[in-house]
């Protein structure tokens, strides 16, 4: 046999995690650069995160992806965060730099990477952006970073909206006047059109969008959610959420590794959404 | 790609664990049964036990193997021992049953396997064992189950083979004494001869080997011990460690999967001890 090797284990924390494709991507791409890792589900109640870290610790965890609802919450646990980390006010990674349990933010690349990969019309700029949470204030970021400055935010919930705004410099209206607001990119932060309670609805109707523009869905699963649907329907490019997902991804496994992730661990991933 | 099936955990855990063969055997195993699992050595200081036992819980690791010095000290952290954890008074291995963490002992099956493959001529009766500690109460639970009932310990601390001459009923003498026993089957559970600072030692002197006889030594790194060596020389037959290893690995295998160890992983350990 071929020099056994020992294995390193990785990981990934949120709560619930059923439709989670970071063991997926992660492990076939180890695997394709002969790398012996695995990555693990670890569904982990918000009441044991500090436990978790502790057994991140012991256990010499290699590196975690942090989904939902951990994202703030592991921050207080780990030795060091990035400037990233800081701005975005979320860790969605959990890598050693020598004996220290460090922090990093890899989903304002990974909104990012669809953009550069693509550039929009110049003419695109009044940006709406639906939702004021974790992801949207990665998109905030990557469309601050990306030079987009007029940016109105709306949400559900208004107060929250406002917090984000004034931290970032947005304009914000309340939820229910989101479609009188003229825009070229429409980002939907939400989890409306996500897989489950919420699989048959829409952030915005679609008798309101105008002209040309593109619609930029951060929901995945499925790939094609209404959103988008109505959007091309609508004369509108979209983008879909499993670029930015491939983004993030990306960029965990270049810090944990120094290698992109392998092109069969991209393809493995979108071949599983296709059959969500 | 094939489908993807998430990995389970399995660990080892000692202290230290620079010597261990449990990753190289059971990992190499799980691949060529095409169980998507590894095993992991984590060396953990005994103050970290109960913490260790926490995290397994948490992480969901699915068993593990356990060595010197915790195979007593895991014991009140378990749900449920089995009988034989209650003889032996030491765990090698913990497993799930439904919800509760168990620990089990597969030293005694592991110690009898090369007796029971190539049981010794009948007139072998005496036995001499030397070393009072938990591998030689292994091998009494073990020699005792396979009849034999003429049993004298000899221990370097008299006081610990009289403890244990007392629970089992054998008869014991003092370690400088140990030379002038008559037997014909003499087991090695000491460090003595081991790789590292007792390379060069043995529990018993070459001299000393009278008639016919089988020298068993427990140690396996290196295969071929001081003890063995001069029991060949002297005419004895001799049984390696490895014997005993494999056995006790194949048991907790069996626990875990309901199969045999892999003939490969099997060999993979012995050309691994080759080397050594």
């Amino acid at each position: 046999m071929s020099q056994f090797k020992p294995y390193n284990i990785y990981g990934i924390i949120g709560y619930p995690l059923g439709q989670t494709l970071s063991p997926l991507i992660h492990t076939t791409s180890f695997k394709d650069h002969n790398i012996p890792a695995v990555l693990i589900a670890w569904p982990t109640p918000p009441d044991e995160v500090e436990s978790f870290i502790k057994s991140v610790r012991l256990l010499n965890i290699r590196g975690c992806c942090v989904t939902i609802p951990h994202k703030q919450t592991v921050i207080p646990f780990l030795d060091e965060v990035t400037d990233r980390v800081k701005k975005v006010g979320a860790a969605n990674l959990i890598y050693w730099d020598g004996d220290k349990l460090c922090g990093d933010n890899t989903d304002v690349k990974g909104f990012m990477a669809p953009l550069e990969r693509e550039p929009l019309p110049n003419e695109y700029q009044k940006v709406l952006l639906l939702g004021a949470g974790g992801a949207a204030r990665a998109a905030v970021v990557g469309l601050q970073l990306l030079g987009y400055t007029d940016i109105t935010v709306a949400n559900m919930t208004y107060h929250s909206s406002l917090t984000l705004a004034q931290e970032f410099n947005l304009k914000t209206i309340p939820w229910h006047e989101r479609g009188q607001v003229e825009a070229h990119i429409i980002v939907n932060s939400t989890p409306l059109g996500m897989l489950g309670k919420f699989e048959a609805d829409t952030p915005y109707n679609a008798e309101w969008f105008k002209g040309k523009g593109v619609a930029y869905d951060i929901v995945y699963t499925p790939n094609d959610t209404r959103f988008r649907l109505e959007a091309e329907k609508a004369g509108w490019q979209s983008i879909s959420g499993i670029g930015m997902f491939l983004g993030q991804a990306n960029e965990q496994y270049k810090i944990w590794t120094g290698n992109d992730l392998s092109a069969n661990a991209k393809q493995a991933v979108i071949d599983a959404l296709a059959k969500k």
